[in-house]
């Protein structure tokens, strides 16, 4: 079964590792449209962002320029204790589907936060220990993301205030644990600590919450405390420039076996892990070295990218954020409470939008039964619990690799699996038990949202 | 900080990973005790063996001469999926303890059963597999061996029908839900599915249960059903066979870098994550080539090796396994309700009590809020959450460490860290809230178990 020439998994060695990040908008002909201050409708200066962001990160944010990026001496240090990640031959999987494809996934699981999102709450953490701040605010959907920065903090010693989307506090009690083990301090959202989350209980009172409305709750408890930042963990194209390390680190255990992927896959919410996972071949891609497909997979419940309108929008429902311009649902799209795991952005990465948009990517959208049906035969065959996230990712790569059955095609597919799904066993429990349910929005229901985005000349949907 | 000259992980290439397991036993002068007929109170033939496990367990559970076992290339295959497993070099715990000491560890908790089990596991479902059998059955504690077989037998398609102990089942529902996406039988024990369990249940009505009656459920089972044997995770000497492969890994990445251990240390619960890790260095030290101190790390609630007796014993409560000669706590012994996770076993593999009974090795035992402690100052430098069973080891290690610090002894340690605690949060919230607490039984409570233990002559306490 086994390719003698290529192992199950390709390590790269410590002095292997990437010692920059790649900035894919360096590349890019029609950069992201930048940030726009939301009352004079004029791009955010540095100096507003700075009111949020840390002045390192604002730097990032706005940097359309800088192809490479050094990556500072102790955030190397800290990714040397769970990276580099391995690049995975689903040797298994390719049996079990009888494909003549290769399929290699880039795994992320194998740290404490169970995703890629440590890659980037690391970076945060150290510019915002750096610039002397007390500690920082974020907000979490499906947890990982506020593990991740829990872990992060920790480790440069800062406070940690995390606002959880109320239905994944519940659902997921296990992960307040963790972070609490590393010291961070956990809120449902919306909540009543924030006036914005106060509004928003009123007008919907009933609400499990988005993470649209916890962003807002976390960059109100910043720009009110002294000593606080907010930080993201996805959407921004600073986030995107950190984890480029996967797709650095994935190009680079492909070339030390000359491996040539055709079709590389991710799953889509903010953006973090896709923009990550393809940056630098998007970047030979648009520098017309190489071609390859790129997808984009979303769910079929939160479909920003294949139902989106590409207009700027607030990132937040409280509308205290600037406005990006991106594919978004409306800032007030909130999935429908039978949506399992994270995904559940009304927004898509101003940098992935505009690739899409330049017809440099594709985009699917697939419905949840079939992602857990696919998530349950993955952990069956290659052994991982896969995140309910990244099973949209391991969905389509299925998906393609018995598109090369019929067709008798060896192509190579790469894809990105995020993380695992140790703490999304309610939603599995469901899966097993039949109680679990699609939702496809109707056009009525994306029109609720639509009609949130701001109206301004230019911006027309 | 960092030793250049050492990464912080240590990965073998896929070529240099073992191909045969260690034998220890070939290298003990005094070989380990044989199983006895608690009828006859003669030694185990294999063909009454072979009621209760395959053929070729049985084999490798009465080889007490061949040094080396070759590993088949099914079983090789899947190692590959998981391993080999990193050496960790803790750089960020000794910076935090402000040691001279060197820190590895042996870190196999990057798979999904979260801990080493798996490598027992699958090969016990291979040889189950190999011989045409329909499934198997076994107990499971933690939760850690049950997640394992189900993965094994998933990957071979075999049935799997798992006892778990009733205290484990409650706290830990999500195992459950794990062991059901591996297509696992999960039932609580004791249950009244066997005789042995209603027995148990009648006299003890209020028990949490313990792996000894879960044992007894699951060998009912076996030896009741057509086309069934029944497999254990720890304790045998076939699984310290199977789990040489860790320390036969850690051997070989400490070569590679020229890295001489002084101190081995491991938890020890029945004995397969000690025995495992310490085999290749243990061989060393029984040939005379090499001096090591092992040290074994016990539950002061549960200390077999520090206060138990070396006699034939039965391996579960109901009695209906073998005697095996080991330090025990007598098979009536259960660990107060109190203590948390695994390492709960009344007794310990022959092997180890023989290697520890001639002197070869140390034992000490620790109590659980310490082992918390130590866990979470583990998680807050090193990133991984680690399971309380592992934590033993990381307390025991940052004592060691903390001695070499007060002698300015530059020692090198390297411990077994078997898993992560993913699924023992209810544990870690018991430890946040305050509301754990210690346990070490009294002479007294100990005097209950020991007086379970079969008498006849030779087998005085």
């Amino acid at each position: 079964m086994q390719d003698k020439k290529i192992p199950y998994k390709i390590y790269l060695e410590e002095n292997e590792m990437p010692k920059q990040w790649y900035n894919v908008r360096a590349d890019m002909k029609n950069k992201p449209a930048p940030l726009l201050n939301p009352g004079t409708l004029q791009p955010m200066t540095a100096e507003e962002l700075s009111g949020v962001f840390c002045d390192e990160l604002v730097k990032q944010e706005m940097n359309n320029t800088d192809r490479y990026i050094d990556i500072p001496e102790e955030i190397l240090d800290f990714y040397k204790m769970y990276r580099p990640s391995p690049l995975v031959r689903a040797y298994c999987l390719e049996k079990k589907l009888g494909t003549p494809a290769k399929i290699y996934y880039k795994f992320e699981g194998n740290n404490t936060s169970g995703s890629h999102k440590l890659n980037s709450a690391i970076a945060q953490a150290y510019y915002a220990k750096k610039q002397g701040l007390k500690g920082v605010t974020t907000e979490t959907g499906a947890g990982q993301w506020g593990t991740a920065l829990s872990m992060a903090c920790s480790y440069f010693d800062l406070d940690c205030k995390v606002y959880m989307v109320k239905v994944s506090y519940e659902q997921k009690p296990f992960r307040r644990e963790v972070m609490r083990t590393y010291g961070a301090n956990v809120t449902p959202s919306p909540s009543m600590t924030t006036e914005v989350g106060k509004k928003i209980l009123a007008e919907h009172p009933g609400t499990t919450g988005s993470l649209g409305c916890a962003i807002s709750e976390a960059v109100e408890d910043a720009v009110t405390h002294e000593g606080y930042r907010y930080v993201l963990g996805s959407v921004l194209s600073q986030v995107l420039l950190h984890q480029s390390i996967i797709g650095e680190e994935t190009m680079a255990a492909l070339k030390k076996y000359n491996i040539e992927p055709d079709i590389i896959i991710g799953c889509a919410g903010g953006g973090s892990n896709l923009g990550g996972l393809i940056s630098p071949f998007m970047g030979e891609k648009l520098r017309g070295e190489k071609d390859y497909r790129i997808i984009a997979v979303e769910p079929a419940s939160c479909p920003s990218l294949t139902r989106g309108k590409y207009v700027y929008d607030f990132c937040d429902t409280g509308k205290v954020c600037p406005l990006a311009k991106m594919y978004t649902l409306g800032s007030g799209f909130i999935p429908s409470p039978n949506h399992a795991g994270g995904l559940r952005y009304h927004g898509m990465s101003s940098i992935l939008s505009q690739l899409y948009d330049d017809g440099y990517m594709e985009a699917i959208s697939v419905e949840q039964t079939e992602v857990f049906k696919a998530a349950e035969m993955f952990a069956r065959v290659e052994g991982i619990l896969p995140a309910p996230e990244s099973s949209h990712a391991i969905k389509a790569a299925i998906d393609e690799a018995l598109k090369c059955k019929e067709t008798g095609e060896e192509k190579t597919i790469v894809f990105g699996l995020t993380g695992t799904g140790y703490f999304d066993l309610v939603a599995y429990e469901k899966f097993h038990n039949g109680e679990m349910s699609d939702y496809i929005p109707t056009d009525a229901d994306l029109q609720v949202g639509f009609d949130g985005i701001p109206k301004f000349p230019g911006n027309e949907i």
